[in-house]
């Protein structure tokens, strides 16, 4: 299958439906199952005939071929990639939303680990996921690929200067929280509701030092002394899932 | 630097530390930094002194070639690999202790999900790791080397049939929890205090239906309906630390 650098390949019933709904006009092609359809696919097969998207029915074997790895439930799209964001948008949703719930990303350049972030903090629906111009991995195709969907899903903010962009989401009344091993102070016993950004580091370096004094607030997850650290996608899971408890969300 | 089949080199300051303590024989070389060692290397140093280890300091370039994409701290050990553990040791783990905290793996095959599982449950302090002998990965190079230490860690016990395993854990006080999406009882809610083992299916098909029928209770983390799925690491993470909230472990 032929793409070109601004497309890329998306798979999975839920995800390729909230690509349809949000922004149907980047799918180039669906793909779907031509025979043994669910429910859930005939749904999605009628949702795409309304909104007039190219489709093209595939046999098992194109899928087996494409996507060996990946749970496709006979389905994906070929579709433009989502772009970076920048200042502008979150200047936007700042004034758009009253309660947000942000992930900050800091100095993490593996693209796995990244990419494994972004999967994390869109299945517990962050309004972004922001990181620094610098030192700092961006949405490579193993970013998008390693987060199965949610490169498509949540907005990926570039600002030029995150201890910048700390100081004034503090003025708009967001409150700066970072994960830290050098603070006893337990992730679960902290007060986590209403508008936060969560600030994690690399696994090797931890927060940068001025990033670190510049958070309202330090949390540490509790762990094993034998082991030096969690992976940055379970200590952003521990944490933003303990964020959807406090605030009973979704529907908890 | 040689290597033979059995062996593997372990990295970190914490994770090196817990093996000099528990099985200092398995080593081979530790090898430290010549110079500039903090206070915790010099400890480390001291203790591997006393315990007659095999030492070789090296200078930073050696670290910087051989380790420059783990958090190396400045030492290193060539080490026998723990090996697989069955059934004999779940016996006498059931036998030793008075609350068992055990993580089951139905069916991952992919050792990258395997060894950060891996990584969660030893960050956890799990009692042991559980998969069964089929259609599953065992301890491979990789799984140990994406574990970061978990592997030399936590027992993994590979059994002949898990459904069987589970029976008999039931029998002896065992609580066995399964994750799944097809339950609404959120995990936060459930009661996760005592003798617990959490099964954790693939991120492709979940857990397997004669697995899931025979656990005691099912618990799902609630998550945006647009993603398919977490990572399998990330739902270990989320449910083994809150088994150690829910337990005041550790000194919650």
């Amino acid at each position: 299958m032929q793409l070109n650098k601004d497309q890329e390949l998306i798979t999975g019933i839920n995800t390729v439906m909230s690509i349809l709904k949000e922004r149907p006009r980047s799918i180039d092609v669906l793909y779907i199952k031509d025979t043994n359809r669910n429910q859930r696919l005939e749904q999605l097969l009628y949702f795409a005939e309304k909104k007039r998207i190219n489709i093209d029915k595939k046999d098992s074997l194109f899928f087996k071929k494409q996507f060996s790895e990946e749970k496709h439930q006979g389905v994906a799209i070929k579709c433009n990639k989502r772009t970076e964001e920048n200042e502008n948008f979150l200047h936007n949703l700042v004034e758009k939303k009253k309660t947000l719930f942000l992930l900050l990303l800091d100095g993490i350049t593996d693209p796995h680990n990244v990419g494994a972030c972004l999967r994390s903090a869109a299945a517990a629906e962050v309004d972004a996921v922001i990181v620094p111009k610098n030192r700092a991995c961006h949405l490579t195709s193993t970013v998008r690929k390693v987060s199965l969907g949610g490169a498509e899903l949540i907005p990926f903010v570039v600002v030029i200067n995150l201890t910048r962009t700390i100081e004034w989401l503090q003025i708009k009344g967001v409150k700066i929280i970072g994960t830290s091993v050098s603070t006893t102070n337990v992730y679960s016993n902290a007060n986590l509701k209403g508008s936060i950004g969560f600030v994690i580091g690399s696994e090797q370096k931890g927060l940068r030092r001025l990033v670190e004094k510049n958070c309202d607030e330090l949390i540490s997850i509790p762990m094993s002394e034998k082991m030096e650290s969690l992976n940055a996608s379970v200590t952003a899971g521990i944490v933003l899932f303990e964020y959807l408890k406090q605030n009973n969300l979704p529907n908890l």
